[in-house]
């Protein structure tokens, strides 16, 4: 083989950083699928053997985190992409748009993260798209658009339930995929309308 | 013994209703504390043996049914209580009250169903209060006091996605049990109220 010491450790950590995208790639689609899928078949499903997979991976605990993160970094840019310093009527229906292709595709990987991370951590990794949602809110309140007899802690969390509800009825073939987005935002509309009572 | 044939039947079977009851309560108590209740464990909490517990409940997946199904029977006596004929924004309020107490003591065994049961089956057992919901939409949207731009299932979904997230906040620490109904009746009143767009 040509080339320097250098060129050669070059090229191992070419291979080595290219075998974990396959790895979380096939990782998202075998979880996105089968929330129990094994690591054999994870392994299978990007071309490595298992001592490959392990040497990334010491256990399947480790990759789902990994996966699922790396499925939180792609949300994470779709969602710098939306300007937030509109009208906050308008950017909640950007954000709920942008998160639902996210969650319709975390869907079956949170199920497998859930189940298998310590309590809360699934959780903690949604922090920043939490933080994100909560300033908005809080905008919205106290521009006098968003009602403000429920915290916006609560508004919040609404709009987890809806997307986690809409996505376990999506997978169960009751609610057609492509409606959710529309139907998500029209209900926070009227959820976070000012009351006059 | 005294008694003729007949008393010792009778007795006999007072004795398996007995154990029965006993096994479904115990069923009740230990999948809702732990969704992984073994029937070991089930067994020892109804303080009957494995040959007792097996002869009522061949499986684990006969039992978790038979469990949920007295939650729902349950259900159905509090929500039966409730007068449907009254202005259905307060009967809305009524219908959340009533089923939150119910979803916030069957939160862990539904985890269990739906683990176990066949697809769509835990969906299928809800039919009846499924309906009576829908039912009070269709009125209230008919009545002019509901948004009609929903569907009734969809606003219908709305109150069971809110029920079950607001279950899974609690069962993590992340939500005080005692204020979910009021929240949830605060938030659906935003969601059904017609639009003025």
């Amino acid at each position: 083989m040509a080339g320097t010491q250098e060129q050669r450790t070059r090229a191992l950590r070419a291979d080595a950083q290219q075998n974990v995208e396959r790895i979380l790639e096939a990782a998202i689609s075998c979880l996105g699928t089968n929330p129990e899928a094994s690591m054999a078949e994870i392994a299978k499903a990007a071309g490595v053997g298992r001592v490959t997979l392990y040497g990334h991976f010491p256990s399947r605990e480790v990759l789902v985190e990994a996966a699922l993160t790396r499925l939180l970094e792609r949300g994470e840019e779709a969602l710098r992409g939306i300007d937030l310093t509109g009208d906050p009527r308008d950017v909640l229906a950007a954000l709920i748009e942008s998160s639902w292709l996210l969650t319709a595709q975390a869907g079956s990987v949170l199920v497998a993260a859930q189940a298998l991370l310590p309590p809360g951590r699934v959780h903690e990794m949604h922090a920043e798209p939490e933080r994100r949602l909560i300033d908005l809110i809080r905008r919205g309140q106290s521009e006098g658009v968003f009602r403000k007899d429920l915290s916006a802690a609560w508004l919040a969390n609404v709009v987890h339930y809806l997307m986690k509800g809409a996505a376990a009825d999506v997978s169960a073939g009751r609610l057609d995929r492509s409606e959710v987005p529309n139907l998500i935002a029209a209900t926070m509309d009227g959820v976070v309308q000012p009351r006059f009572t």
